[in-house]
């Protein structure tokens, strides 16, 4: 077979972003298969079933016809056009079939075949040409070892496939790295009623990525809800900047499994990927307002309610109930997942208390006792509704047989009606609430049999309306007293004597080209040298012994502080360069800062994102608690405002006692500077300020260490 | 009516334990009712239906019969004995029927009743007056507000109470202070297959208490796994005593409610009881063997694992799997829970390559692919359950269409049959999966749709079998040099003046009572007897500011540290006498004591258990950081041994970076001595040694402060 020029696929009409696998006009399937139970014959059956409207065209060798559809020996025998192809032939033979597909201008082609990445070195090698030539050829690849895709788009129903899932219309469109787990997550969000809008497992994803799905689906105005199932994240800043976007119109549900390093491990045995650290996934989906969950349940929970429910503006929750201990289990959750139960307003207590028995109890979660009806549900919920107070309501009910059920199911829709907040239901317990739970599901309320399901449900809806409405967007923080062309010089200068650590002279040169403030300092070859220095900067001062490959200073006792005079930085530099003497060693002389509360702030570099900037608390005992928190660069005000108060010893920086607290502005300049300083030079690997000496505001806070090192890739 | 007088009650045959609740001959229904949809009514019905086999009778003051039965306007007008009488009447006319049983001889009675301690003040006198009366008469009583008991003992079934389950014979008991979440729990376990042994929900439990239920389930041959609900635990020691021989015999399963403020505040609201601290339920869990799970389902999801299979006797699991992502969801959760995944043993990977597909991974999770059929499964779970280094497995079984999956099902039924450790299992995700769930259940081997639950219940097995085997039963420490006379004088000596905190002599004097070591110390009342006992001691010194409202001296700037000679010590402590001249201060002069790492060691009374014990990292900068465990008087030295080691900051007690670790031994000493010291006095309500400076072995580890508070009740 000869390859074709790349020429040919321009003959292929223009599909905008994915439309050729979600619209064709037409379907090829190479590899159709006569006999039942393969994945050649499954996947016609699965597009004749949900009525795929165009036609569809099996290729086989010698079939004439396979389930009830015409066969072509090759895909060149074809009359009319065809966009979209699956190719399920071995894997040896893909390559031949995509040279195929590009005679034929076949747009996109799903390579359900497995034996790729996921087999070893063989088949990585297979993946690559695989994905270099559809490149060349102009056509988009789904896959290989995948899945396919699903759509129930009245437009264009679509089924292309392998797997079984009773799917009906809907509004929720997946999108799942691990078919697996997409398989569990469309078959229960189906068995629940649910509805799906698109569906798409890419497999190893040689071509088409999982934020250019995402992408698709966010402008796909049929999805209300986007699921994403990832396992790994090759691309981090492209999901990023793809899903900040689509999640500010439409709510965005993740699961990143493979979280532990076992699951890592897993994970990379399984894609034939990397072991990827899971540590920058939240930090990624925060930044891209991406909603967290973290297991299928609680996705499926969480998907549930959004496709019903509008987010909530807010984290107050109201809980009603019909028993008390089933609404605590709620609370629980609630406030541990981050809502806040606050009493009905005085206004709201004064309706509850003439509509509900003497014995219920006004505080929230508002009990009204087993013996409520509907007249009282449907009471408590106008007033719980239309108090200002609350961002979403959770109506619990144990189903008791003395009281008509599915008349508190009809008044709890009647009173929900139109409501300015989500609703979501929790109903138990006994078989009699079946009935009930198909009324409030038929009107749109969510209903969850365990409490706590219908907790994390409301801080779901709670997540997705507080990522659709932040103002976050990371700019250009403006900052003064930077100049970009020394921080340049100090990286490259490191860089062109191949990299690795900045000595401590060029990492505070660094520091303070971005104006992170440094204490006063000087080089010195000599005792004599440093002496001078010292008076210079005036005393007490520091010295350092500087070597290439002494990093770790503190622990090798190449500190020295609080020198006092002329005579003691003798002394100590003699002793630092006899000591050090076989590693050829200078000194740096600095002045001593006064005492103050010791943080670390650092960044790092994560590949294919950026830098993950880090703030903590600083000082040896502090280190071996880990107390330390993340964000990513670039940052806005907001997010350093954010990580400094979010340490376990933040009160450590804040007045009390009689003692002024730690100057919280500077700290937030010093975390902007270092962002800054590491976006603008993106070769520095890591960059570690420790300890910043924090000050009361009006005194200087700066970082008495810095140490960086960069590669040149 | 008269009140009887108590002779009366030993009439009663005599009833081990609970049986006259769980085992009556007869049972009497005071409020029965003709009404369909009350509880008078639905009691009876539920007595029918589950084929009590003793007389009912019905009580009813016109009514000639209900629910086919010969009602009694009285209970004394019924002819044969009766065992157990549920109330059903008004509140306020509980008292008297309780009465007419006491002339009946009644040993048992449920109240069913509502509107006592969960409705005020008056309810609460109400219940009071109740529990006395009842106690005078010999009589024990479950509730009052109240659903009742369900036993179904093939020797006796029995339904006295008025929810609706359809319930059928099996091994879990339910004891549930919620009567919502024990109908939650009941209700699935039965929608799952899984059948109950007894169920009681015992409302306010005016008498009967959950630990007594507790005990009687323990006891019960039939039940082979123990649920337990609780919101609030009024008898803690009660509890753990209980708790902890049953937990030797059979897993006990609990879901504590109320455990964050929000949701503490909705118990107190909806019991009637005190605002409770959910901190000690940890504890007192731990202590008693019991499992604690954080959710209704997980709840489910565990009882119904252990009801089937076996406790686990290690924490090692293996995982085999038809497709990867569900497999690594489930790793995720299991190393998340403390379950570790090892790797196969050589001997078992060369089994399984010879029998799996060769694109099949051997690591752990084993990911056979989708092609897997009954062979591959039958062959891969015999040689992992052949592998003595595992102690569960889950296997994971996502159902391909081109598979015959009931052949799969079979086999792995007939590759686990026998096997020595617990097997469960994760069966996803297409319709076709509920026969394969159908037959893997029927043959005991527990299936759970997400592949998070099967991981979780496969930890509760682990966890299980970890309560069962635990051999820690706290006794009494042998420590030398306690002298609990000296101890108990300084206690009384502080009692003696009303109680409060003991000044730091007594406190230096009650600490060494017990062995603990503090630096060598005296009194002054000038600044000449100070310098005198400096010189005594030994410079440097300590000198404290004593009086009696100044507790946290350190912040009040009451402690000079660090004083070399007779002049330094003069005017320190003419200074302070000075400062706090107000408040008649005296002084205290102590031996500084050496560097080392600073640790806090604490005790704190907790009411109606004893007294809980802390140990974390001291000094102000990590006591903001919190990082501080706990654990429960009396302790062994395996507790104190896992408190040293669980702090987050554990590593600064560790050898390393060329320093000597601390002596763990004086720490674990020092631990048990302040154990016991509180345990021999239960008046002591708080107890803080801090800091205490911790030193390598061979020098002296001591706590250079020492407060402590005492109470007389």
């Amino acid at each position: 077979m000869t390859a074709l020029p790349l020429a040919a696929g321009r003959e292929k009409i223009g599909f905008a972003g994915l439309d050729a696998f979600f619209h064709p006009r037409a379907i090829a399937v190479i590899g159709a298969s006569p006999q039942k139970l393969t994945i050649g014959h499954r996947i016609l059956e699965n597009l004749a079933a949900y009525g795929f409207p165009g036609p569809v065209y099996p290729v086989h060798p010698t079939a004439g016809a396979v389930n009830g559809l015409r066969a072509y020996r090759t895909l060149r025998e074809i009359d009319g056009p065809v966009d979209l192809a699956h190719i399920i032939v071995k894997s040896a033979m893909v390559l031949d079939q995509l040279e195929e597909c590009a005679h034929k201008s076949v747009a996109a082609v799903i390579v359900n075949t497995s034996g790729f990445r996921e087999v070893g070195s063989e088949g990585e090698e297979r993946e690559r040409r695989l994905a270099e030539r559809a490149r060349e050829l102009g056509i988009r690849v789904f896959g290989p070892n995948c899945q396919g895709v699903i759509s129930t788009d009245p437009a264009c129903p679509l089924y292309s496939n392998f797997t079984f899932a009773r799917v009906r219309p809907g509004v929720v469109s997946i999108v799942a790295q691990g078919g697996g787990v997409g398989e569990v997550v469309n078959n229960e969000l189906q068995e629940r009623g649910v509805g799906l809008r698109m569906y798409a497992s890419n497999g190893n994803a040689c071509d088409v990525s999982v934020p250019e799905i995402l992408e698709y689906f966010g402008a796909d105005d049929g999805a209300r809800v986007i699921v994403l199932h990832v396992e790994s994240i090759p691309d981090p800043r492209r999901l990023l900047e793809v899903a900040r976007a689509v999640t500010r119109r439409k709510p965005v549900l993740a699961l990143k499994s493979g979280t532990t390093r076992e699951g890592a491990k897993a994970v990379a045995s399984h894609t034939g990927g990397l072991l990827e650290e899971d540590a920058t996934a939240d930090l990624v989906f925060e930044a891209a307002g991406i909603v967290r969950v973290r297991s299928t349940r609680e996705l499926c929970d969480a998907a549930s309610a959004l496709s019903r429910q509008p987010a909530a503006r807010g984290r107050r929750l109201a809980v009603l109930t019909n028993a008390g201990s089933p609404a605590i289990c709620a609370t629980d959750e609630a406030v541990n997942r981050g809502l806040s139960l606050p009493e009905p307003s005085a206004g709201t207590k004064a309706e509850l208390r003439a509509s509900l028995f003497a014995t219920a109890s006004l505080h929230n979660p508002v009990d009204m006792m087993a013996t409520a009806t509907a007249r009282e549900y449907g009471a408590a919920i106008r007033a719980l509704l239309g108090d200002p107070g609350y961002d979403a309501l959770l109506v619990s009910f144990i189903t008791p047989f003395f009281v008509d059920c599915e008349a508190v199911a009809r008044e709890i829709v009647a009173a929900s009606a139109g409501a300015r907040i989500p609703v979501v239901a929790n109903v138990m317990a006994s078989p009699e609430r079946e009935e009930v739970v198909r009324i409030l599901e038929a009107a749109g309320i969510p209903s969850f049999y365990h409490p706590e399901a219908a907790a994390g449900a409301a801080a779901a809806l709670s997540r997705a309306g507080e990522m659709m409405r932040r103002t976050d967007e990371p700019g250009r923080v403006e900052l003064s007293r930077v100049d970009e062309s020394g921080g340049r010089a100090a990286v490259e200068s490191a860089l062109a004597r191949g990299g690795g650590w900045l000595d401590p002279a060029e990492a505070f040169a660094l520091a303070s080209s971005y104006g992170i403030p440094v204490p006063e300092w000087g080089s010195a070859a000599t005792p004599e040298e440093a002496a001078a220095e010292a008076e210079r900067i005036g005393f007490p001062v520091v010295l350092k012994a500087v070597a290439r490959d002494l990093v770790h200073r503190s622990d090798e006792d190449a500190v020295v502080l609080d020198l006092r005079d002329r005579s003691n930085v003798l002394a100590a530099a003699a002793d630092l360069l006899d000591r050090f003497a076989r590693r050829s060693p200078s000194l740096v002389v600095q002045k001593q800062a006064p005492a103050g509360t010791e943080v670390l702030v650092g960044a790092a570099a994560v590949a294919n994102l950026g830098h993950t900037v880090a703030f903590g608390l600083g000082g040896i005992l502090v280190e071996a608690v880990n107390d330390v928190v993340f964000g990513l660069a670039p940052m806005a005000s907001q997010d350093a405002e954010r990580m400094i108060g979010s340490i376990r010893g933040a009160r450590l920086l804040e007045a009390g006692r009689g003692k002024p607290g730690a100057d919280r502005a500077a700290l937030v300049d010093l975390l902007l500077r270092v962002s800054r300083l590491v976006t603008d030079n993106p070769r520095i690997r890591e960059l570690d300020l420790n300890p910043v000496i924090a000050r009361p505001a009006g005194e200087a806070t700066m970082a008495v260490d810095v140490r960086a090192r960069v590669e040149a890739r």
